[in-house]
């Protein structure tokens, strides 16, 4: 397993973990100086800014885009919403590509309003991302589905295991033409007993397209916005980090952490400066 | 699928949808008096009280026990601590049998403290399971493992999906002597892509000894009291208890609803009231 320390050119920060605090070009500049490799960027950062100039500015400041957060839910109540997200969906792949980012990541979306059908979620998340791969195999742009923790298969994501992850993969793509392929967030992932195993997997297929990293707390005190920095929890990082690269896994090291009450309240050089840190020392 | 109308006697209460308001003998009574077939009590509940006389209350009273509920956490940071825990599970496993419980209901523990070693503690699940296996057997006393959502893997059960119960208790009765089984709990389980399948995997094998049911809220405001009553939720019941029911499942429907600032805070015979009709419209 590749040592971090003095690597932070392998790592790269979500710009999530700083809450959104500045606009996203003085974020990247933080993020460079700080002296990570790269950066993953929300699209609500790039409302209202020129994508092509958001994009020079990475490369300007020396960073790589380990990712594009991310896909509006593809789940919907209606052909016609359905319809909407495919299309928003394109224009965010379009984006991706013109931020040169590494993949676009696919937040599937839960269960329609009204609906209990997780089955026919699923079905429209499959038919869905078909239409989505067709066009981004196009535009040379990977898509990285993320299975999202059970607990948010209601209202984010049915796609909730790596295996499941992977099934889909599988059954959109059987070429493994490394076109589609999944996150893995240790958030979503680190209690499955099946995780070394489908991560040997995914690394097999050519699937291991982003690794994002963060710890879980105990207690949790919020569902979506109490995630841990690294080594503050219990996910054992290292073990699964180690799994992740001995399957093949060359892509960043990418910081990734919603927290409302903690983090998100810090000055974003602090923040910047521990998650350097710990990428060193615990992960 | 059996209708539930008019049915309740096929229909059971754990008392911890009623927020342990009441001693229990009150709680006996208004169980049977609100016309369930059965009921499953807590240990909490039957601290300082004679099991001997509660039983008797609980038979006087016409009802079934469909479970015991539950075990002392089985994993633990020391030698010592393990042991007193297998001990302790004993003790409750001979009450259970004092009540003409059904199964006892066993919730594993999650991570020791200190311990971000998941597999370790699967390890002393398994170990632990099969100590008490042993004792459980003699008094033939079915247990029952109830896998747990993910999201209380850290703190509360190391065991979280169907399949990776009905594998443990495959390694400790490869025979299938009915002994160890599991409790379905739709709270914990009812994401999870593979249900089905493990359903019908768990009924070949003569594995399914309860059935719990709640709802699941969107949104949930808290990860453990916050659960819905049927109806109220995500959860498509109805599809889950047939195929639980197809797979061979004679059992009580149980109902279970941590539910702190709503159902708790309600007397205990309207929360009865409205499960009884729930459970006969829209389960």
């Amino acid at each position: 397993m590749k040592d971090l320390n003095g690597r932070l050119d392998l790592c790269s920060i979500n710009t999530a973990t700083l809450g959104y605090q500045l606009p996203i070009g003085q974020t990247i500049e933080a993020v460079a100086r700080a002296g990570f490799g790269s950066i993953a960027p929300w699209r609500r950062e790039l409302e209202g800014e020129s994508v092509k100039i958001v994009s020079r500015r990475i490369r300007d400041a020396g960073l790589g885009v380990s990712g594009y957060c991310r896909s509006s839910y593809i789940t919907a109540e209606s052909t016609m919403q359905f319809s909407n997200a495919i299309e928003d969906n394109r224009r965010a792949i379009d984006e991706a590509v013109e931020l040169g980012a590494r993949c676009f990541v696919m937040v599937v979306g839960g269960l329609p309003k009204q609906s209990k059908d997780l089955a026919a979620a699923r079905q429209q998340v499959h038919d869905g991302m078909a239409q989505l791969l067709e066009y981004a195999s196009e535009q040379k742009m990977p898509l990285a589905i993320e299975p999202l923790h059970p607990m948010y298969a209601a209202d984010r994501a049915c796609i909730n295991t790596l295996q499941q992850a992977l099934d889909l993969c599988d059954a959109l793509d059987p070429s493994q033409g490394c076109s589609v392929g999944v996150a893995v967030d240790l958030y979503h992932v680190w209690w499955d007993p099946d995780l070394e195993a489908q991560i040997k997997r995914a690394g097999r297929d050519k699937r291991l397209l982003g690794f994002h990293l963060c710890d879980w707390l105990v207690p949790t005190n919020d569902m979506l916005l109490d995630r841990g920095m690294m080594g503050d929890g219990v996910i054992d990082i290292r073990s699964i980090r180690h799994w992740t690269e001995a399957a093949g896994y060359a892509g960043s090291m990418e910081v990734e952490i919603f927290s409302r009450d903690n983090w998100w309240q810090r000055p974003v050089a602090e923040t910047l400066a521990i998650c350097a840190e710990r990428l060193q020392t615990v992960c």
